[in-house]
């Protein structure tokens, strides 16, 4: 049987300030209401059955995760937790490992989650020849045909074209300018995408061969409880560095559909369509004599500019980015500048999603926070209770199941209620309704470590 | 005697999205915590006594006129206000007119209320020297020594110097930029500062002679009540245009301070410090690898930039703006766009100003609009009523002493209050330390339009 392993752990900073560490490119909603691991589940529609699909994960994205596929039909143990991100050729060993228990001749899609596929026909028709072809014992790479002179993809040279599939002579890593040159003019060479089939068995065998350490490690892993024991001690490495880059058996299947890693704003301001001059406005945006300005904003505020060119503008509530669209890699450098700092920023949105829904602090003085607080359908927060505030609800949409001092009320939109500080207190969205809450803290301490939970749905 | 006329009735739009229509740059904290038009005051001081300051602002400024000349003493019957804007010469004319009623000899000194000016020692000896020419019946004109070829002011050509001051040539409008290089060299010129000194019978008889439409007018206003009927009927003018291209009597001297008129982004970007890579970081900044780059950040968010050039880069909650520091001149430009589109960013800031503090909203949604509201010492909110929305109150800091239909409650710091639909309500702020309160409005329509006035203390 064919089974899917999706790879989203990644912690990718080149969408910044857009992609927040908490928040990776991969649950981001690029074009449209579907994230990219959305739109990567999707795909799969009518190639692999919905239990079929393996995400591997960090352990904080869980909620995220199972947020974002619960429509998809994949079971909640098909999150694979890593405690720790470990690289692709450990996710993708660990899956090969647990899914080999369950079927011994699994074919596996290993795909990551985070890049931006066109045409879905021809994408299922070109895995299709993929499976197939794992099918003979191949390590099967998709390649792509370049369109540029990329710097930013690892490249394949392949070598003869068989009975549908061609030899791969070489994996190749992020060249320079020159060579990237080269490599366009010769049809021997495509893109490196990421996307590899085999079949479980088969890439624990070259896995042993290549990378003996991470083999012993799988050995110890029977079932996801051994993870958090083993997970710890395995050298992080690619699937490209550790296998690819040594095996004897791969073949490689062209790709028959438009593909980009989405590896940083400049590859983004590819996809969306241009006026004129040139410019993207994605988001309010008011451009006087500006040509190539690539506008995203999501800040809810007005992005105007005056005569700039070749610019990337993303704002965000709390940060906004102006970067000259040659410069587009070295958002990563400034991500570092923040982590250096120590500020926030790179971390989480103003908007911090929580497993229950999110809350966006609107303002904040002295003595006083005002929150807006979203509870999803059906959730609840802890039972919780605060030392230093008291906090005053209004409730703006919904109805809220409100547990105070033991009692409960249910509270309807345009009602309010005031929990004083030290009481125990419990917030729920009974309805299928989302539920929408202001809340207003008082007092001289108000940050959010200032909670004592007594019971959780979510083991905090 | 000498009086001080201020013009304070410019809707300057070239400092947007920082200035706004009502807003304008004359009362903005450009540096520090003192408004350009409270800095102006404050240069008089020893000059100009209180009482003999005049303000001529439009009806519009009026409370934000007062509010920020309260600490100075200046009487609020010294704000003489405009139904229309009509430019300088009618403005300067009226100002005559009213003083010379008080003072027949009186000595005016007119002055822009947005200017930016170092070393008040040395401005106050200018002026003095000012005030003695003009005792002499001269019309005087305050002369910069020009540092760069500016195509953004007015010139004046000198020609002998006198005892004390320098004759006038001719008054010259915005050369082009080969003029400017040719006036920078040659030390004939001098730039316009549009501060004027005379006596105010002199330059009512100037007016007569080179204005007469506008004599006739002023000849009608024999107190500020006569203004709303004569002053629809006034053609705008220029006192340069006007005046000063034509009088005969024109001394100047010059000055000896560092002057700007504060013309544009750049002229700002001029008086603040700059780093090594010639930067400035006014508000929350992170600049990699990016030079000449002006960070004006008001909106409580962090700018960053990676390899950008010359640029201005100014944010405010609403709007933002990354302008080619070459093109701030259009600034305009954009905001004469914003207008055409029936925006409101040029209109008026998130955090909207009123006679008796300001509102910021926070956060709108259907159903529910989210205000913080600053109630300044001492004032209060119309009696009011509105059809379609409820609004909760909660007091974040002071007390706010509340009338709901027709029963008076004190609400402390951490206390809410609940105003149903329809109800007859007041807020005031009874303390001197500023009064916060969080609204939240629930209701099918939240417009500011849905409001019923029954008393007010600022006649709306």
């Amino acid at each position: 049987m064919t089974y899917a392993v999706i790879l989203a752990g990644g912690v990718g900073s080149r969408f910044w300030p857009f992609s927040r560490e908490l928040e990776p490119k991969q649950f981001m909603k690029i074009i449209g209401e579907t994230s990219l691991l959305q739109a990567t589940v999707q795909r799969l529609k009518g190639l692999v059955e919905p239990r079929r699909v393996y995400i591997v994960t960090n352990n904080i994205y869980f909620y995220e995760v199972k947020a974002q596929v619960a429509k998809f039909g994949i079971p909640d143990e098909n999150i694979i937790l890593e405690p720790q991100g470990k690289n692709t050729a450990p996710a993708a060993g660990l899956c090969a490992k647990l899914i080999s228990r369950i079927d011994k001749d699994a074919v596996l899609l290993v795909l990551p989650s985070d890049h931006y596929i066109k045409n879905t026909g021809n994408f299922k028709k070109t895995i299709k020849k993929a499976i197939s072809c794992a099918g003979k014992d191949f390590l099967v790479t998709i390649g792509i045909k370049p369109s540029t002179a990329s710097t930013g993809y690892g490249y394949i040279k392949s070598g003869a074209g068989k009975g549908g599939y061609i030899e791969v002579e070489k994996f190749l890593e992020k060249p320079d300018l020159s060579k990237a040159k080269k490599y366009l003019k010769d049809k021997r060479f495509f893109w490196n995408s990421g996307m590899f089939i085999w079949k479980a068995s088969v890439f624990l065998e070259e896995v042993e061969k290549y990378l003996p350490g991470l083999y012993d490690s799988l050995r110890s892993i029977n079932s996801v409880n051994d993870i958090p024991e083993i997970w710890p001690g395995i050298e992080p490495v690619s699937v490209d560095y550790g296998i690819m880059e040594h095996s004897k058996g791969i073949a490689l299947i062209p790709a028959d559909f438009y593909w980009t890693d989405l590896g940083s704003w400049e590859a983004l301001a590819e996809i969306f369509p241009k006026d004129k001059k040139g410019n993207i406005s994605n988001g309010d945006a008011l451009n006087v004599d500006s040509h190539g300005v690539c506008v995203f904003a999501r800040g809810n505020r007005l992005v105007s500019t005056i005569g700039v060119n070749n610019m990337v503008i993303a704002d965000t509530p709390d940060a906004l980015l102006v970067c000259d669209r040659g410069r587009a890699q070295d958002v990563k450098q400034l991500v570092e500048r923040l982590k250096a700092l120590k500020r926030k920023e790179h971390q989480v949105h103003l908007t911090e999603r929580r497993p229950w829904g999110s809350f966006t602090v609107l303002q904040q003085g002295i003595g006083f926070k005002i929150k807006l607080i979203e509870l999803a359908s059906k959730k609840r927060l802890s039972l919780q209770r605060h030392k230093s505030r008291a906090e005053h609800w209004v409730v703006v949409s919904g109805v809220a199941k409100i547990t105070s001092d033991g009692k409960v009320s249910f509270v309807r939109s345009n009602e309010s209620v005031y929990i004083p500080k030290g009481r125990k207190h419990r917030l729920e969205n009974p309805l299928r309704s989302p539920l929408k809450i202001v809340e207003v803290q008082t007092g001289a301490y108000l940050e959010e470590d200032d909670i004592e939970r007594f019971e959780d749905d979510f083991k905090r």
